[in-house]
């Protein structure tokens, strides 16, 4: 799908600790500034920075809009410390304001402490109630502040009153299994969390620059590597996502299911590890592989890249057709072309070059000239189309909007055939745990049967790649033992079942 | 090479006028509009807009920035007319401002006109001498300006003494025959003229929105066609390259070196051939093909992209070595990559991901963390990189200040060999015909032999297509009869000499 | 004093609630806006309106900026509802952001709430641990913030635990009896409150625009009238100072110190007064009518014009001179100085004109021009200087540092003597009431004895009201039976005592 | 009149001229900078600065905006030089784009030249045709283009083809010898030119940094002063206004109608004085001393609050009446008002509070409010106004738009009578050189007979000061001994006549 309208991100969220005792200058927000850039896919709406120098005056710096238009200027000076944690926010309608803004920061009876996450309490309503009953006033919906405030409260039994804060999350992660990634600063630490069904996605990694020679013979920085905590760091780094691990960082493993991290000076530890409701699988949203991720993030052990190679294999396994040409909608669907190519032999070939800077849509300048709803992100590239029988593989297909545009693109240049293979299964469901789906109505796969939308979008065939198959590729080189993914908008199926108060 | 840092485009020039007579309410603006995005990669300094109504009031709109953030709001509104020119400007130093934004209005003794030209005069010093000897005041130090007032005033000899504007544009080509591609527009017609040399591009289309079934069945659109003038049409464009002509328009042919193109209501007529100082040949800017051009751009009857990815070929015939992967710096080598995996029949793989949003780079956080001079843009994908050799492809190395980056990139990822492999030859000459070449000393290949800049940039070895190879792919599918090129930045053999001022 | 550096207002409160039934289409807040603006010479660094349309959705919007400038464009019309309420907060240093903008708005147990107010709360440090020590989260150092977390909890005894907003208020009154003027709105009704010291002023206001007729022929408006409650109105208002019931509205009354006032659409109710501590006196901030408040306003029944001409007349008995002419530091000074010529009979004339536009100082354009410093915010008009003994009224010198640059420019163009009178008593205390009065060290009247200011800033002579003289113009016309005042900044005497936490 | 709608200001000049030699890192721009803000109130929509370090390669930045606004940041480090020239001009409606702004410059063949002005050429319809038949492009419609390209060309007979600018100053002034105060700047040196008939005002000053204490006890800064050469300067200025003459600077006298003064590094000197045509009396603008210029600004040896003053008086013998207090609509009829009230010996008192922030007006909230169409921008002083008889001042009525509003809040608030006395006669013709003047028919005097006026206002009464009135006013203290004022919107008399074109 190309990345026009479609899914949206829940959110990344990145945190860094300097190891070293007695670094008075240091200025964290640097580090987490860059994580954020690279995380900045997942969400362009708004974005923020906390960070501690080890006292409870937190300094905090939020705002909407991308990091780099945030963060100008003198802004990141003003955040000192070499503790620190940040948040990129997915983009919504135009009612969101700053103040939906994370990291979310309050002074409590234990300390300050600044709180971001990724992902969407599926119990909120509830937790909601406990919180106001208590006589606390919330300033907004967001979950934030609300994992914020019920952190800070102390439950009826006495159980977490007093500074125990992983007393405190572990409390919290037993009132709401679904779905976070979770970074909590304090003046001197930070723990990162993840929901006990491994929904979203966090992992962990080294600061590496005391040595940048001893870096250069490793050829594990940015790629693989085990749990190798032997090995002396100049700090430590949580992140949504690997691809935020850029040169100077390296990655060291994800963050467990339900597992509470506490980073700190001193190296990372796990300290505790909150089970799953007994009989439940672990449920790794799906998607990630499929349309969120970089592709050069690692999840479960693997590269995203090699899991949408080999969806492309699976694809060209399950729907083959003779063709001259396989090629994509750039460039979400590059690399299942290529799988597919790999897989059918039919030689691989770029279609479309992108008009990176047109815009608007083409419009009526004047009565007798007739508008033309035709998308202008795309132009043929004659050399591959013209005359060409064509396999275009994209790597979902949403609302179907973007498909036909381009499909009638390709035939006016002289395509003879375009057969659409998509890499990954219909979505029909709405989801719960913080992706934004469009409404069952807006669904093409809820709409229409596979061949009316192949007749909608001009296709001479359309294919959708099985669950089975995208589940094959997602466990072909996967690490995890447990491997349980969420499928639930392709298959309803959702972890944990469907809440009370969400029942359809 | 990576778009970071290298040539800068000389501008992009574009018109359009509705064919139907009576139009009053014609918004031609909306079609300048966005042929101008679509050329934007052609300089994004500024941009401007011309129109008129068919009376002497010319309507224009000009300013610093995009052309998406120039023309906001109801910018285009207040442009109303049936014709109209706009340009779009690259992008230099600071001390560039608003004054050189084009098109340049004027007001002449024969009515107003509007000029704006992609090139630059190579004799602009005895041109500007003669504009101001006849008791004008120049307001910049651009050629658009001294262009605009050269063609308004009366020479000595009377010749164009009155309202002939074709007459003044022949005069002032034979005063200047080097290098421009030209429109001039009056209230009721654009002129369009290409120097005699063909050095810098410029090609005419056709508005087709009358019949847009006519068109579903046309193979011609976006694609190649013939001078077939006989068609009705809702209109004319004129562009600097055929990229902008977007599914409403169809591509006819190019201007000729040398013509003068009137465009009225009526159509397209030829009003003059300027013929080049005898014994000189055509030459059109090779670097259009190598690096400018969009790559579904189609000059002398053949797209961009398969002259690229012939490069590519001929660049495996000439330096072939045994590797596990070909790769491209995304995305400017990527044409060139395929045609060097084709002639070679080592598999291509994406080697990098484009960290879209990472823009600054990483800076030095505390007196413990070392800086590390790291190209943040891309990040290498594991899949293809680890434990592979690697032929990595780009399409030109200007400063080499990129290359250097990215293979280390790779190294670190697990590459065990990168040989890079340059679709084009050295650079080593400035261009004074609308080119922003660095300076002799910036030029790596004047500074570095070849297996110096190899061991600078960490390459395991480092080879350039030749002058000869690039011309062979520039002529394999040539229509052009004449078929010369301006190859004076690889050769120092400049067309027509260079200017006496000029020698250095 | 002029009022380029001086004292900082603490903040501005407007309420406004339209009377009738069943109007669903009102847009309150342009009511409230204009009371914003009205109030803006109490606080420019950011402002912010909340809204309802009667339900517990609540409408916002908050900034950095001027009035005019965050309510820009559509903002207004975002903010529906027949309710709402206001504030205006002072500028201070860069540290400050949006997070504390007013109205503060939370969710709570019993419904939305939105607060606002004015002042400051002297024991916030026992009222913030008490918060702390409920378990809640506090996201800023706002009195705000804690005021509404405040009202929200439920008190150990139970008290206040159900929805009775009044018990609640009445609660908080008793825990911080000094200094606020505040406003609570819940979804249909206003809570308009002030501290029972009465240390900060608020008052009551009638919306008339159902018969402009009856209003013309009124002659109360924007005057004095009587707590004429039987007239019908069109709504209510509330504000810090009667100067911003503009030609629409009329003012009513002030609310009285302690005082709860009910605000819903059936008019105004006293709910409760809230007495002060036995044997304390009220305590009206005596500044007020010195330097903050607007000529126009009405404080204890009288106008502060008033008060200003009479402080100039009881300064013309305290210390008289010869002299040609009376003049004032434009406009701060204009009232006391006409009071001054009344009295003493001698003609007052403008001395200075302003330079509306000329903002920073000038600036040593070299090396051999020395770097003037003299301020170039007033020019003299020598018609009334030249030759001429002027004396020099300013209503208040703080910190001494622009009545110099004024005296070197008078006494350049031709003033012979310069006898500046100043209309208040010096200030030599803190305040901790709300107002931001420099450190000690900073104020001249410290520093300096009485002859000692003169030479330092070429007067011939100076000298300044008596706090007798002060508190008699205060009370000539006041029908405020109590007429208690707080003179602590000039005197060192705290309403109610210095807290314990505060003592110096 | 209050300075909301009516008459507008043409444009300020002003330049200046270190007289040292070899001063090299002279930033002249900060002197004019300050100068132009003192300017501001001649002209708020755009500005420019022009510097010249001796060289041909002159510095300017222009831009829409206030000059603090254009002139942020490090854009004045960014006009190096020693000789500057900067524009302030007025605003107009939103079809003025940066086009316009001033200066203009350009590169002629004897060199570069800076031109701006203020004025208005009443022939500049023909200056145009002799300048576009010569084969120039004119960019603008503007006068200063008009005038830079007539002052570069050659005229015909040859007189002035050489670099001999003051004959090509001189003759354009012989061609355009109305209305224009000029000053046109090379490399190392300004001309500055009034026009013939004087009509718009052009003064010079001394800068005076170089021996502070010398100035302070020099009565005459800011003052009246000879014309004493002899004492040595630190360099020379140029000013539409002497009020642009800060503490710095010293005025000197005003450029002569017709004079051309060349300033350089060795200081000022007359180049020619161009005559008027035989029997035209001289025509200074009486407006500058009614409406447009400073109260301190001096023209024709006397201060223009002076000739304010002496306008209220002269209203007080022509129309005196019973009353009890004097005030004027702030700030405009202040001097009037004092005036009025010395002549008359009724108390002077201030009528109305300026609301500083307020500038929307009230919009109607509801269905049941309806809109209130009155001024916010005043509020009534009750202590002043309540029951009281007025006399209110302003300085001019054009359109009469703001007078009823003020008068219906001043009997709102109590007044008993208000008699309106304007301080100088009705506006009945339109200027055509400089100042922008409403249509007749929006001119309230030529509408409505004097009684219509006052009824339609609500005033008691209303009188005008006679011709006669303001011109013995304007000639009291005059020390130009020829003393011609245009008083042509008033009279309809215009100086040189009325040309053809214009005639109506």
């Amino acid at each position: 799908m190309s990345n026009a309208t479609g899914l949206t991100h829940e959110c990344g969220v990145f945190g860094a600790i300097a190891s070293f005792e007695g670094e008075n200058n240091c200025n964290i927000a640097q580090i987490v500034y860059v994580g954020l850039e690279a995380l900045q896919h997942r969400g362009q709406e708004s974005t923020g920075i906390a960070t501690s120098s080890g006292n409870d005056d937190l300094h905090v710096y939020k705002g909407m809009g991308l990091v780099k238009d945030v963060f100008k200027g003198d802004n990141l000076k003003h955040l000192p410390g070499h503790i620190g944690i940040g948040h990129t926010r997915y983009s919504t309608s135009g009612a969101s304001t700053n103040v939906h803004c994370q990291p979310f920061v309050v002074h409590s009876m234990h300390g300050s402490l600044a709180v971001a996450h990724n992902g969407e309490l599926v119990n909120c309503g509830s937790l909601r109630k406990m919180v106001l009953d208590r006589g606390v006033g919330l300033s907004t919906h967001s979950d934030s502040e609300l994992i914020t405030q019920a952190l800070c409260l102390i439950p009826p039994d006495g159980e977490v009153n007093g500074p125990d804060w992983v007393a405190r999350i572990r409390h919290f992660m037993h009132l709401a299994p679904l779905s976070y990634a979770l970074v909590v600063m304090l003046k001197d630490r930070i723990y990162a969390a993840r929901d006990p069904y491994g929904n979203r996605p966090l992992c962990l990694g080294k600061i590496l620059t005391h040595n940048s020679e001893e870096i250069n013979g490793h050829p594990t920085l940015n790629g693989y590597c085990n749990d190798d905590d032997s090995e002396v760091s100049d700090g430590w780094v949580v992140s949504s996502e690997s691809c935020a691990f850029l040169s100077h960082t390296r990655y060291v493993r994800e963050v467990y299911p339900g597992e509470i991290v506490e980073m700190t000076q001193n190296g990372i530890k796990t300290m505790d590890i909150v089970p799953l409701p007994v009989g439940k699988p672990q449920a790794f949203c799906i998607f990630e592989y499929v349309y969120f991720a970089k592709p050069n993030s690692i999840f479960e052990g693997q590269e995203v890249y090699e899991v949408r190679l080999e969806c492309g294999r699976q694809l060209a396994k399950e729907w083959s057709i003779e063709a001259d040409v396989v090629g994509s909608v750039p460039e979400s669907g590059n690399a299942a072309a290529h799988g597919y190519s790999q897989q059918s032999k039919i030689p691989f070939g770029e279609l479309l070059a992108k008009n990176n800077y047109v815009g608007r849509t083409f419009i009526q300048p004047c009565n007798k000239m007739r508008q033309v709803n035709v998308s202008l992100k795309f132009s043929p590239i004659a050399s591959n189309v013209r005359g060409k029988r064509i396999i275009l593989i994209d790597d979902s297909v949403v609302r179907g909007n973007t498909m036909g545009p381009i499909i009638k693109l390709l035939k006016r240049a002289g395509a003879t055939e375009v057969h659409v293979r998509v890499a990954s299964p219909p979505i029909k469901y709405p989801c719960y745990m913080g992706i934004n789906i469009p409404t069952k109505g807006e669904l093409i796969a809820n709409r229409l049967e596979l061949d009316e939308i192949a007749k909608k979008v001009g296709a001479d065939s359309l294919k959708y790649l099985s669950v089975e198959g995208l589940l094959k590729a997602a466990q072909k080189n996967n690490t995890n033992k447990r491997k349980g993914h969420c499928t639930a908008c392709l298959t309803g199926d959702y972890p944990g079942g469907l809440p009370e108060e969400l029942k359809w």
